[in-house]
């Protein structure tokens, strides 16, 4: 059996579960109540001691980071989103590690000092807010130039790169991205997120939790 | 032919660069002259099109990304270094990103505010030093307990976790962090910079600049 632990809240584990839709695998997802600090409980620790979301559990072997997560299952499952030669899953690898450090980081520090610092009581840092802007900026119009050329990032079929973009986009309205002046990556977001893997998880971030 | 782009003081693009040495790979390498814009330049967009090092090129192909160009590398030359089964490599997988995200991010906080920023005239930014110790204090903890239990982040043997272990503590002098808290890693990096594909590159981080 395949549980994973996430939180409807934190993006970066939504990456793995909308990569096990997108597999067809038949699999548990167990909500760590992050705002009441069972990430850091004994029982949690046992599963991932790294006291973060997300974590995953398959028969008796445990791991985490959710790009590794997408990558162990994507090689059990022999499935296309992780497949072709050497080059083919060097560009898949280019860019989930572009979208991870250089995107996903950036989303996390416009999201977190706009949305969740002040959901838990905690100070804004707008210079923070401000970086993640101006690096977004710089990024972005490299993956807008990307999805102008090719339907997903690494060609014409969804790869596990698009996962990972896709999972890193999630809260771009609840912290008030502007994204104008990226119109083929907004259709994209609005074409991918009607596919069954995403509805299958919610309607839009933040569903579960009402908001 | 393959050729690795890099800077010096770019720690990250050290990563691919230790990894080809360890692998035993013919392999030349570039300075790219970071600090007067070369990255920027006409020559080097059409080399790496987001304008940052590393990048690779083996023959006809181009790719960024230090981690990627680490598996691809690996993968091409069948190395020890990415090897084992689906569980093994999840491993791999899990700790490469796990340093690059806990722990690189929050060194290059430090590295960048205390020692490049003063260097280019930039203004330091103290809350973000602050953040990148308060993070690792958090963090290199784990590290420190997985190497004091085996002798390389996944077991017996050297992985590409490791190098990108490295590369990430590269600049634990230069910018003055103290890992008097973990002998394991400090005992570790000791021995791990003797080894000839660390001295064939440099004798410490920043001697090619004479620093």
């Amino acid at each position: 059996m395949t549980t994973i632990y996430y939180h409807p809240m934190s993006f970066p584990a939504l990456a793995p579960i909308f990569g096990a839709e997108a597999m067809g695998i038949k699999y548990d997802k167990k909500v760590v109540d992050l705002m009441n600090g069972e990430q850091k409980s004994k029982d949690y620790l046992a599963i991932n001691p790294y006291g973060k979301v997300p974590a995953m559990v398959d028969d008796e072997f445990n791991m985490s980071e959710g790009s590794a997560i997408l990558r162990y299952l994507a090689r059990r499952e022999n499935s296309p989103l992780y497949a072709g030669d050497a080059k083919a899953q060097a560009k898949i690898d280019q860019w989930m590690d572009f979208i991870v450090q250089h995107i996903r980081v950036n989303v996390a520090r416009v999201q977190f000092n706009r949305v969740l610092a002040p959901m838990v009581g905690r100070e804004s840092d707008q210079s923070s807010v401000d970086l993640g802007l101006e690096f977004l900026a710089q990024n972005l119009p490299q993956v807008e130039a990307q999805l102008s050329e090719t339907n997903f990032l690494c060609g014409d079929d969804m790869t596990l790169a698009d996962i990972v973009l896709l999972a890193s986009m999630e809260p771009s309205d609840m912290a008030g991205l502007d994204l104008s002046p990226y119109p083929t990556l907004q259709a994209w977001l609005t074409s991918i997120r009607e596919e069954p893997f995403y509805t299958n998880v919610h309607s839009h971030f933040g569903a579960e939790l009402g908001l």
